[in-house]
């Protein structure tokens, strides 16, 4: 039987407590965990791509099924060229659900072989997002409550 | 490293063409796919049991890694009796996603050990739902295209 | 060029300033509208069909390409039998639009000849619906504001 | 200035954690809050309005602020009577939004004295309700976790 | 009688196969449909408006009944400047639907003589938007099966 | 007994006659309502912040319990520093719950003495956001009857 492995792709500018519990939550279901930054040089990022990095692979660095790393292009073909069976995405809400659905919809559409899985964020993270989390950061608000627990951003 | 099983609970009154699909996507994710009709003495159902369970067993013939069976009471204990690590559901719209996540919250609070994983309906079978199957025959409509391909329903 | 009918299939227990209000609306668009009173002998209605096809002939009275039917049996099949091309349907808010794109999917996968197009709610008239009424009724409300200018019920 | 009075309508059957923390965090925003349930004769319940009423002041006793009554006939009705300005009701996702949108623009078309409030449910308490705890009740699990902490039910 | 017009306004960048099958779904209901495309000199297109025209056009060059032109300013503005009774678009899901009820709702309130009606997306085309067929061409995807049959995009 | 104060905050760019019925809506509810103009100096503007004020003004001039203030920074953080107990919104539709949803929840995080309450916008308003009427504003269109009567923009 064939290594089921999941891509769970991002921009992970941060990432977040969310990013982690879905991670950890999808450890028991796949052999390995890839978790890729994917890099855009248009969009403008709080973090730099080597900071993503250095919090996602602190994050996981005691959970040896979890790799980390980087792609360009779209996520579909990153996912055909690793072999990963499976791209994991996490669901918070129902404008979520309308936008994943499009999306992974499409992905099918290009290449078949590979599925999307969707686990639903526990509630209590399911207001944490990135992009929230860096208005925070630039109005001040400690963050740390909303992090992984192996990292610390200071304001 | 543990087993992998999916439970995958319903009434299935009757197994659809949506949930064949579900069924034979979940099929590279998991060791076992337990199919696993709920047993509701007062909810009345169209087909009996047995026809229910026939329909079910007939569609997955060929797929020794589905196993069909019966429960009574709670999804969530049936799933933590025989060692299922995973309930697995279908989406299909933002109104399902609303209820689906209510239900995984508190199958989680009950039983951290099994987890939900959600796979998005594929889109031109969204709009097939046992309900309206049985509305459909009631009406004297022809179902089986909505049916999978091994079964038949006579109206 | 063939005629161009839309059916607007019900239940109208009662019919509601929401619903004169869409059939007004439609019938620049068509031909002719045909209002029709769905007939499903195991639902239990407040008012009895000839009520209900009083109450909307009464509405309609001064527009002669309204007509007022009733049917049994699936509104697909009544569409085709009468050469509606078109099914026509509000929508209210987003739990309406998950509900009737299931059976506008299926009404088309049934028979692909007869569309179905929609008209949003005017806002003031979105929560008005025939179930609310019927509590409103029950709790001794006065719905007067909430039905056709033409109709009256009282309490 | 007049007091400021909210009503909490609802069946209560039987009351949750969810419950108890809307009206704790509505306690602050009013001189009263009136905890009623609506008795519907026709409704099976569970609980008996007894049973109902006494979960709801054993949960309350402690907050002289909070009344407990019961009612019959429409919610907005009993506002209007008992001299509430406000009524108050929890959101817990989108599809409680449609709902709670349309009942509470017809209750101020019929009495726009009366406004409503809403507060969001606290993400883990989001997926607790009634009817939710009454089927694992039926399936024979602990709810106690669901329940204000001063109320016990056993199974 | 006056002429039925049917408005379908867009950016089009590019056509998709879902404006194609919307626009041949309102054909029947029409005696004219318009497909404008809205000039906004300040949104950066992928696609100059001579491609984009040219492509509609190409699309529907065998359809009479299909004009194909552009404009400027307010969709509502031009609307009733072409003598077009209806604006025809789209729903694909439900945060759709939310958007597209207030632009609706907006434009009666500004000319209560144009009215808007929606077509449902086919299941199998709801994920295509030229958003995201953008997103794919940048990312080097065949993008041919999401287009109009008629068209080639060769990246 | 503390004062109760709630705390309405936005961009105001302009005030709607949306923004006006929700705080109308919310004076009989608090001792005092803040509207307060959130100033962020990266987003662009189509009115001036003097002129955003002084549109509020007008608009509440009649009511001594409403104040107009500015602020910059995290909402919360203004919030708790006026001594506001409750912030205050709007939701026009399920979109804007999902949204809120994760703001309200994020505030209480960093702030739990704050709490959130929502009103929903009445249904003929709901479609009215300062965003749409700049797009209408640059379209040439009359705004006037989304604007609080007092005040006039004149295109």
């Amino acid at each position: 039987m064939s290594k089921k492995i999941a891509l769970f792709p991002g921009s992970f500018d941060p990432i977040t407590k969310g990013h982690e519990a879905l991670v950890l939550r999808a450890i028991p279901l796949f052999d390995e965990v890839i978790v890729s930054v994917g890099v855009n040089t248009i969009k403008q990022c709080m973090f730099t791509l080597e900071q993503r990095l250095e919090f996602i692979r602190t994050t996981f660095k005691n959970y040896p099924n979890v790799k980390v790393t980087t792609y360009q292009g779209l996520t579909i073909n990153y996912a055909v060229q690793i072999g990963a069976n499976t791209i994991l995405r996490g669901l918070r809400n129902s404008t979520d659900f309308d936008y994943e659905k499009s999306i992974a919809q499409m992905n099918k559409a290009i290449s078949p072989s590979v599925d999307t899985i969707f686990l639903i964020t526990d509630p209590e993270l399911a207001a944490i997002s990135s992009s929230l989390l860096r208005e925070l950061i630039k109005g001040g608000a400690n963050v740390q409550p909303f992090l992984p627990t192996a990292i610390v951003i200071s304001n």
